[in-house]
């Protein structure tokens, strides 16, 4: 069941909106890593990369755990799939109407060769 | 080459971050349709579902084309692809993540079956 109505897909498709956010589930993917691990290779403050982190929790995709003084931060990857899903529904979609455009115009040339080009200009 | 810092990306995600575009594009993954058909469906005003499809089609997620008073639009699935690479990649790191922890918590159960259960509770 793809849905559509989904306050949880609203906060995944924001959370990965922002290319700083995107870089750091890049990184957990990897390997799981303290928030001052994940900030060293950002040129912003550990401020900012640690409320990037907060939106990454909130929409599930990253789990904390505090140890000592240290937060260790990993990639929880059940989200994604329901995201993923969402786009591989639409776009199976999408790709069974282009093929079956794309076959269309191949048998209309085939019929008649002076018609090809595009469907649109006759 | 998957790409972190990409605005049409961060654009793709943020359009359809919201369940009102989700639902448009929906529709339009089955038929093209006029402004007035996709707003029918819906509890909002026509100028609402209008900023709506506006985004999408910044986001190159929609192409409008304008036939007399007609406003018809149609999906456009390319920028799709290239969220769905994003998200597919990432994915792939984690399910063989996940996996490589399942075959090794497997091994050590059949070393030393009392040492069952989660990895973690040792």
């Amino acid at each position: 069941m793809v849905e559509y109505n989904s306050p949880a897909l609203d906060q995944v498709f924001s959370a990965v909106a922002d290319p700083t956010r995107r870089a750091i589930l890049g990184m957990l993917a990897r390997r799981p890593a303290t928030v001052t691990e994940i900030a060293r290779p950002f040129p912003v403050s550990l401020n900012a990369i640690s409320k990037h982190i907060k939106t990454l929790e909130r929409a599930g995709l990253v789990k904390r755990e505090v140890v000592g003084r240290e937060h260790h931060c990993r990639l929880e990857p059940r989200p994604l799939r329901r995201a993923t899903a969402w786009l591989e529904h639409h776009q199976a979609f999408w790709e069974a109407r282009l093929d079956a455009l794309e076959r269309h115009v191949a048998a209309t040339q085939k019929r008649d060769p002076r018609r090809g080009g595009h469907p649109g200009q006759r």
